[in-house]
């Protein structure tokens, strides 16, 4: 056991006994170190360790916390999924929308929603900095701004890639209609009709929904619930399967909310690299981390231009606005064209705005606050589903991003409580969503990014019972 | 001979005597009926004919003018394309794309320019509107503005189809980011890699890039640079390949310009269902008419939802905001599901704001004045054409739009006038961007959406003598 690891684990004992309780703080990094006689780099790579357990958290500026519950909250899923290992057509499309569609009213309690509450976000800044753009506009922006895009705002999007010290030139950078756009340009820059591309299980469903709709085989390569896809798994399916190429989240995945370790992400572009295997990565939750840093994407260490990295303002700043990017490596041209193809060029007066606003500063700020938030909520969620579900459910921890997926007993099939809950004015994703094979018939996504509300938290009551009453006795 | 078309040839007869010269004004409809003795209707007719025929132009409320150089213009174009009546896969993207971005350039003469000048709409009262909108907008419109998109949007483009007389549901209509996604969606929602479609030819360019980047073969119908694609042409290649879809423009035809007569639109439409094979209709040119009112388009005649017809404010409106739309018939949710996973949404600042520009007025005193500007450019583009380009050469008599067809005399390469003239600093758009064969090798489409000033006249004589040099002696 390595220096870290150990202290990690003293605390962790600390936390178990209620040495140290809920809400407690932790010493500070220059008291600890001295205190323990361990390097301060030590503590911190303890301190990480215990944050990726879910055990405590930092607050920023303010140090670690033991976080709500760490006693009390339900265990986290093992190892979630055991696909086949073989590829398959992409059959569920139809199930998703109607699923989605069943769930689009506004009066709904939104856990199922993919979005974050649209309350969370600097409208009125952001209206300021269109209204001033839009009517200084250079009337020529509708050419200048075609396809790559805006200038402006693809420098801006470089600089903050500087700031996480990762060099992405401009022209590297593509304006598109929010990560979606961009994940399926990516997709229809790579793989034709037949080819098959490796995902991760769970995963998101708008990334099935594009295999399907262009007859691209899926790979389903089980996904850690903490630390992201199996790279195990997913060497032996590189090799059996020649895919063109592999498409994931590294950061608070989607469902899982798992965040791949920095030396497993470069690994993943190492073995991507050497089957010569492009990798689209979806980055859209990474701004949202509670603790720490923003984390590195694992386009931070690609050397040969294989990775095509999709985000968006869509998550974190300017949901409607519809103004996602692609830092896209060798692929630049190609997707530059494509993009020029099928919807020509994103919607200037937005384009325009948001370079404005980066440009003005306030958007870390803003980030910090919409984190911090998100944070609370789930710890939240996570107590409300630690007393009210019943036993044998587990759930992640992630620590970033607005969702939390669950495990409930076996035999309890999550269709049948999403229509039950629906019917209650109750929304959730159940797990058949995120599955090529249609699996996870016993789990569900929730969303922790609208408020805890009363009424949210009755929800979660009647969820818990509707769960318990399906759960074998 | 008809008694309309008696008297549209006294007429023609008198312009080209010279009785009636450039710029006199015709008698009005009911003056010429009491003087002639024919019914007003007949007068209407002959009138359209000759309208029709380039020869003469109504000025909106002021009645109809013999337009300039009648008698000195090029004589149009016999019918343009011989193609073989065999499917082809499409291989011209990369061609397109050099052209395009070797004119892709803000100080270039834009005469191969695909939009109209940005300084020709009410960007200040469009951004008045924008201003305002986003100043207000509703934080759940990020939500309620989802594909199918703005509520409000949708009324205001569902009420200007009823002002035209066609009654379009207002849940037929979705939102798209511009016309340009609208066809892809369309296209994506009938065809198959491997199936063929109908295009016209020549066509425009993006419906090519369209086709051959999903893997769809064309099936070129010749089209008569007046009244659009030959029916004739169009039944046997419906019987002999069994398309998916035809994909056309019935109104001012990118880059013909041809505007298919009314009854023409009906048979086609008929044609097409007895084959049950759906058009996709581009009518991003029909506000763009010089003179009457608005064509009908072939969408008119569908009665059974078989008609995807797509539009935009991109080319009379909103140049950047990137808004489009769908009247989707049959198809409505198969494109709403389509776009949901392909782009998720249209930018929701850029619908609200045109929303509330389209409920305030000001649009229809808008486009009539843009059409009074593209029709005088278009004379004096027709004029100069006339004077210095070499005998031989045609070109077509557009009655709305802003494109010109010319075709040259035999023997002239307009791939390399292309980059002769690009290389002094004036683009146009030859020939072959407009086939899948690569044909037309002597054309080029000129675009006089742009103001003819000093700078633009003298590039059209430099143009001319470029083909001049080039044409056989």
């Amino acid at each position: 056991m390595k220096r870290y690891e150990a202290l990690a684990e003293d605390i962790s004992q600390s936390i178990r006994t209620g040495v140290l309780k809920l809400g407690d703080q932790l010493p500070s990094v220059r008291q600890a170190s001295a205190g323990r006689g361990v390097s301060p780099s030590t503590v911190f790579q303890a301190y990480y360790l215990l944050e990726a357990r879910g055990l405590i958290r930092a607050r920023e500026r303010s140090g670690y916390y033991v976080i709500a519950g760490a006693k009390g909250l339900p265990p986290e899923p093992e190892v979630v999924s055991k696909p086949d290992g073989r590829s398959m057509q992409v059959d569920v499309s139809n199930l998703v929308f109607d699923i989605l569609q069943a769930i689009r009213k506004r009066d709904i309690v939104p856990f199922g929603s993919a979005f974050p509450s649209p309350l969370l976000f600097p409208l009125p800044r952001l209206a300021k900095s269109m209204a001033g753009t839009v009517q200084h506009l250079d009337p020529w922006s509708s050419v200048d701004d075609l396809t790559p895009g805006n200038a402006g705002l693809r420098r801006q999007i470089a600089l903050r890639y500087l700031a996480e010290g990762l060099t992405v030139p401009t022209d590297e950078i593509v304006i598109t209609n929010g990560a979606m756009e961009a994940l399926n340009l990516c997709l229809l820059a790579v793989a034709k009709p037949g080819d098959a591309v490796i995902i991760e299980s769970p995963t998101f469903y708008a990334a099935l929904q594009a295999l399907e709709r262009i007859g691209v085989k899926a790979i389903e390569v089980p996904t850690h619930p903490r630390e992201g896809i199996d790279l195990v798994a997913l060497a032996k399916a590189l090799q059996r399967h020649k895919p063109k190429a592999c498409w994931l989240m590294t950061n608070f995945q989607n469902p899982l909310g798992s965040l791949m370790p920095d030396e497993k992400k470069r690994e993943l572009v190492q073995l991507l690299s050497k089957h010569d295997v492009p990798l689209i990565e979806d980055d859209v939750y990474g701004e949202l981390y509670f603790a720490g840093k923003k984390p590195v994407s694992a386009k931070a260490f690609d050397t040969k231009g294989l990775v095509m990295q999709c985000s968006s303002f869509s998550k974190c700043l300017a949901p409607g606005y519809r103004v996602g990017w692609i830092a896209a490596g060798r692929y630049a041209t190609a997707l530059t064209r494509l993009k020029l193809t099928t919807s020509l060029s994103t919607s200037a007066p937005a384009q325009a705005a948001l370079a404005d606003y980066l440009s003005k500063g306030g958007y870390d700020r803003h980030l910090r606050q919409l984190r911090h938030t998100l944070s609370v909520q789930q710890t939240a969620m996570m107590q409300a589903i630690a007393k009210h579900f019943p036993a044998g459910t587990r759930a992640t921890r992630p620590s970033g991003g607005y969702f939390v997926w669950l495990e409930l007993p076996e035999g309890v099939d999550a269709i049948a409580i999403h229509q039950q809950a629906a019917a209650l004015g109750i929304s959730i994703a159940p797990g058949p969503m995120f599955s090529a094979r249609r699996g996870f018939g016993n789990c569900m996504r929730l969303n922790y990014g609208h408020p805890l509300d009363k009424r949210a938290m009755e929800a979660l009551v009647t969820l818990g019972k509707l769960v318990c009453a399906a759960a074998p006795k």
